[in-house]
């Protein structure tokens, strides 16, 4: 039999764009997007969406974005960003979102480099944007910038400024044409976002999807998730990470309703999750984190589905967060592989585990998704503890053991290893282990310089806040119990506040190891 | 920016036959298939299944099976027919399954139409698959014929035939390579089945899906349903029937356990649901309605989701059903197009109605599945009632009306519409009456040719065993009341048993127009 050829008699490009016209037809009077500030709450309902997306699409063409065009945004949470998800590609531009969280310096590198032709900033980062435009090569074009304001807010900006151009966010949402021919890909292969890695041990580096890529990943983080239809969905993930795994166009799919929060703060997501009557929320585990240390966290009033990821979350926080009503899940991914690509597949036998069992494996990256065709190798067999096989994940040098029954756990990134005595030491191991002291919030290991012993363990903490002072003698007894001595830390650092972290909550293990660096070389003849 | 290249290093063709060495790994201790026959139940986790597929494509490549080659099969929902939906790609091959209602002359008419190689059937119908052999010309070679047996029923088959080869499907299951190296497509456009449709109205025609196809409708049609990971799936829907709209791979992808069963019989069917606690169900409208009228049917003690198509469900018949705990989603489909693609996509506000309402909305088929990229067209507006448009879909002539929140409702196929006094009725429109009578079991609603009106309608009918006859003149009083006076059936015909249909559960339309026609012209004063 002859092979099928592709044409477009037999199919169309794969593209998550077409979610949002069916949305709007099945879901046209249900609420898209719900988005409260401190002083008024604003919601759309699916019709509206596509409307603004598609006038605001059509006003991007008229202002000459032509398909292949970068087109950037730095912006919290809030309607505008989730609407440039499906706007910015209905123009036919490519979408780049840009971590709020970046210097100037690195934002002008990053225009540069993508040959942004427009950027929109939501008002709160407006002296950064002119910062990294100021720092622009003057042979160079800067990017068009268009202000985002909170929504129908139509003051002009706090500080308005010669540089800015007079189109606004809604200005252009007002002025398109509703009845816009969106931009279709020629192929699924066009791209349709390009992200920066967050490039803490080099420079950024640009990462391109593709329509197709998208199309799949969306899917395939819905049915790994097994989320059902009309999810209410609180933001508590970045969407410029990542295009927060995918979940822009998903909620389009189930015609869920995006519940925005400029800001990440517990008191204001509780009270979110209650009014709202929030199902489902994504985010890194320092969230979860956060939301087990609220003074004011009971337990919820119905189950929330929180889909963690981003780095391994100790099994003590997900029993205590999984007590308080979250139904955790477990994923990773890498902005590289379009979102959640790995998770914790969960088995109906596992629920009459005791709980601290379930949370040790949930603790497990685990398997790869359905439709995801990564492979994981074992490209370094050495061997383990019995039953176990050490791997590395190839492009990110993930250091990793594969249990018997096939899920993989992450134990630490290679740079993150502490090799003592010639004992290679999992700062993930014994940073759980820190995470079961009742008084520690947050925990990380990194390697101290040792003159006799090359490096030893070095823990830094912060304490919850409801807890007395711990001494560092007392948290190290604490590991002796429940860890081989030359993974005990040598050293711990009790910090008065919080540890320092990413804006995508990952905590900056470099700065810490930096300061154990300077703490110099340790040398006690009492502690051997 | 430049286009991105599909190339080796950032895609593999996509197929649904990886599905099954996830599961595999990540269900491999979990059940895959459970097979109740009268004397027995057969159980085989989701490790054995993979085996199992292995060594079977293994065994069909060392018989000489290459890529593109046709394999048929013909057989119930049996574990071997669940296998072959991967084993027989897995070996390159394209399946090619087979109605198992088919006269032997039309089954020897496509084996030799898609040049089948090799022939799996059931010992049930050995004496049909000889007969179609039998047919073959003189100079064509017919298939390689390989016997099913139940499983680990090794006894010779009840009466064997010297045209019969020594293969049977569990020698070379057993026989076969576990650690096969099984055939990936080049293309993800390689085709992976080919069915024919019933042709009830004309010849067969041959419908080839390629692994992109079936590996997006997989996928499409889990999110559309909410499949859950782990469902309990009773096969009561022919996996022969278009492949059983993609659910033999999609368990696959959520790790379900496949409940199969020889036989559709309602008594069974509830021993089954209770003992394997099963959760979801498909099937056409005619197994709910058996199932409804099964003399013991209680309610059932946990909800089982049930996705209905293939014909419009009754309203009637949706709120008895739902009465009794199943949990119905309604959906409209194509062999031509693998599976659902519309379906009535459910909002949560309409949980709010009563029963009667809630039905009225579900018996419409709906809107576009998310990943469907079927275009659902006004090819011939007319001015209908207030507020519906009527459409025909161009491939299969069903005439619909799209109403004003965009869901589509099927009226009728076309040559199924009576015309009387220049008047269309729809025949589902009358039959959703007829239905909503108590003592009606089934009812079909065609044209009975008329000297004056051209045609009348014309209603078969089969009555609930419990009930007392009913006269033909309380069915037409009761339509009387509930319609108008032209779409009231002019002759009713009460059939002792049930109404005839087809393999897939369609009451078989044509058959009773010959009925009708052959009762004359009907022309009688006194009714009109």
């Amino acid at each position: 039999m002859d092979l099928l050829k592709p044409s477009r008699a037999n199919s169309c490009p794969l593209t998550p764009l077409t979610f949002l016209e069916r949305a709007a037809t099945v879901y046209g009077d249900c609420p898209s997007i719900v988005y409260t500030t401190t002083t008024t709450t604003t919601t759309f309902t699916w019709s509206q969406t596509h409307r603004r997306c598609l006038q605001l699409a059509s006003s991007l063409s008229s202002l000459g974005i032509e398909r292949g065009h970068v087109i950037s945004v730095i912006a919290p949470n809030t309607p505008p960003m989730y609407e440039l998800h499906f706007a910015v590609p209905m123009s036919g531009a490519i979408l780049n979102t840009l971590n709020t969280r970046l210097d100037s310096h690195t934002i002008s590198v990053l225009l540069l480099h993508s040959q942004s032709k427009l950027l929109f900033f939501d008002h709160h980062f407006q002296p950064l944007v002119l910062r990294a435009i100021s720092m622009f090569p003057p042979n160079i074009p800067s990017p068009k910038l268009v202000l985002i304001t909170d929504h129908h807010d139509h003051a002009p900006s706090p500080s308005p400024s010669p540089s800015l151009d007079d189109d606004t966010y809604e200005g252009l949402v007002e002025r398109g044409d509703s009845g816009f021919n969106w931009i279709r890909p020629k192929s699924e292969w066009d791209p349709i976002i390009l992200n920066y890695t967050s490039g803490t041990t080099s420079s950024p580096k640009g990462v391109v999807h593709c329509h197709r890529a998208i199309f799949i990943m969306t899917l395939d983080s819905l049915i790994d998730w097994s989320v059902p239809k009309q999810p209410v969905f609180l933001w508590t993930l970045p969407m410029f990470h990542s295009n927060g795994w995918c979940f822009p166009w998903a909620m389009a799919v189930v015609g869920g309703t995006n519940i925005c929060l400029r800001k990440i703060d517990p008191p204001q997501i509780y009270n979110s999750i209650n009014q709202n009557q929030v199902t489902h929320m994504c985010g890194a585990p320092v969230i979860l984190n956060m939301l087990s240390n609220c003074s004011n966290s009971e337990p919820l009033r119905n189950p929330v589905h929180f889909l963690t990821g981003g780095s391994p979350p100790p099994a003590t926080l997900l029993r205590r967060v999984e007590s308080l009503g979250f139904v955790v899940t477990h994923g990773f991914g890498m902005t590289e592989l379009a979102g959640v690509v790995i998770s914790c597949a969960w088995k109906r036998k596992w629920n009459r585990l005791p709980a601290e069992e379930r949370a040790r494996l949930k603790a497990r990256q685990g398997v790869r998704t359905a439709a995801a065709t990564t492979e994981v190798d074992v490209v370094d067999p050495v061997s383990g503890k019995s039953g176990t096989r050490r791997i590395d994940s190839r492009r990110d040098r993930n250091v990793a053991v594969m249990h018997p029954d096939g899920y993989l756990e992450i134990k630490d990134r290679s740079k993150d290893i502490i090799i003592t005595g010639g004992e290679n030491v999992s700062s993930v191991e014994v940073e759980a282990v820190l995470y079961s002291h009742p008084a520690v919030n947050e925990a990380a290991v990194v390697a101290r310089p040792d003159e006799f012993w090359g490096e030893t363990p070095c823990a830094f903490v912060s304490l919850k806040k409801q807890n007395e002072r711990v001494s560092e003698e007392e948290v190290i007894e604490f590991c002796r119990d429940r860890l081989p001595h030359y993974m005990v830390p040598r050293t711990v650092v009790v910090v008065e506040e919080e540890l320092p972290k990413t804006s995508t909550g990952k905590i900056q293990k470099a700065l810490l190891r930096d300061n154990a660096k300077a703490m110099g070389s340790l040398r006690q003849a009492g502690r051997l």
